[in-house]
């Protein structure tokens, strides 16, 4: 970040008035440029005990398995989002079932959110984003080709409760760098 | 948005190449400009069945009652920034229970998350943030004054499920425009 895109002054970087951390500001317009955490919201999407997985078309992790999700957008709420991105990557609509997993990645100004979602049937296809997508029962999951260590902490969470009752515990969790 | 915050050029707005929505984007270095929901992060504090609320002493809702709370910044997680904002706001230094709600206001590109917490004594104190702050039994809250609709969605889950433990249900809702 380098000009006010109020009104392309050079930005200067400290602690604004009133405030307590260091901020891009404008010296001319006196905004304070903000920068804040995204949500990445996804689903577990489930079709008779198989799970939807996407093989990633597209960089980082080209190639490797991965959920369905993406940055929220403005103007949806989480679950909006996670849905979108499900057809988006893998044309599938599935239904909502419950909030299964929250994720902090603070390195990278990130939360991850997982919804497990049902699928109303095994109708799914390739996008510009997924060169393959499949159902895998939970012994078949790729677990030595996964995406994301977001990824890995939702689908453990999910193989070991699956079985123990309607609802399934929300799972609360970091990633620290490696 | 008006002009690229990398090279200062007036920006463009329409649906980039490889993509479905519209955005700012520079005509000259070709950045996109993507602008995504933000995080508020807040406590609900709890002190011996009361309940910790803060009166605000800014705009907006000024000297009306509220939650401690306020945008998650980048570095910290969900929680981390709960409890950052409850430090700014009350002088209190509470210990997180659990997630105890997740209220989407797409119309304002905000998701709010509230974690219900246990105050270790009573201490807190006014803030250049809050002009009081006070301990409330669930009967005592200021329902005529509250600050948000946030705020009261959550204290309303919290009010009524919380003879129901030990641990609550996660409320998740939509705050639509009036």
């Amino acid at each position: 970040m380098k000009f006010c895109n109020q009104c392309a002054t050079p930005l200067a970087y400290g602690v604004p008035p009133d405030d307590n951390m260091p901020r891009f500001h404008c010296p001319a317009c006196l905004v304070v440029h903000y920068e804040n955490p995204r949500i990445i919201t996804c689903t577990l999407p489930i079709w008779q005990q198989q799970i939807l997985l996407c093989k990633r078309a597209i960089e980082p992790q080209l190639g490797l398995w991965t959920l369905p999700g993406g940055f929220m957008e403005n103007g949806e709420t989480v679950a909006e989002g996670a849905l979108r991105e499900t057809w988006e990557e893998a044309r599938s609509r599935p239904t909502i079932r419950q909030l299964l997993a929250i994720v902090d990645l603070p390195q990278y100004h990130q939360v991850h959110m997982f919804y497990l979602a049902d699928m109303p049937n095994a109708d799914c296809a390739p996008t510009s984003e997924s060169s393959e997508v499949a159902l895998f029962h939970p012994h078949e999951i790729p677990w030595d080709h996964l995406a994301f260590r977001t990824v890995r902490a939702a689908l453990e969470h999910y193989v070991e409760h699956r079985d123990k009752g309607p609802g399934l515990p929300l799972l609360e969790t970091r990633i620290t760098p490696r």
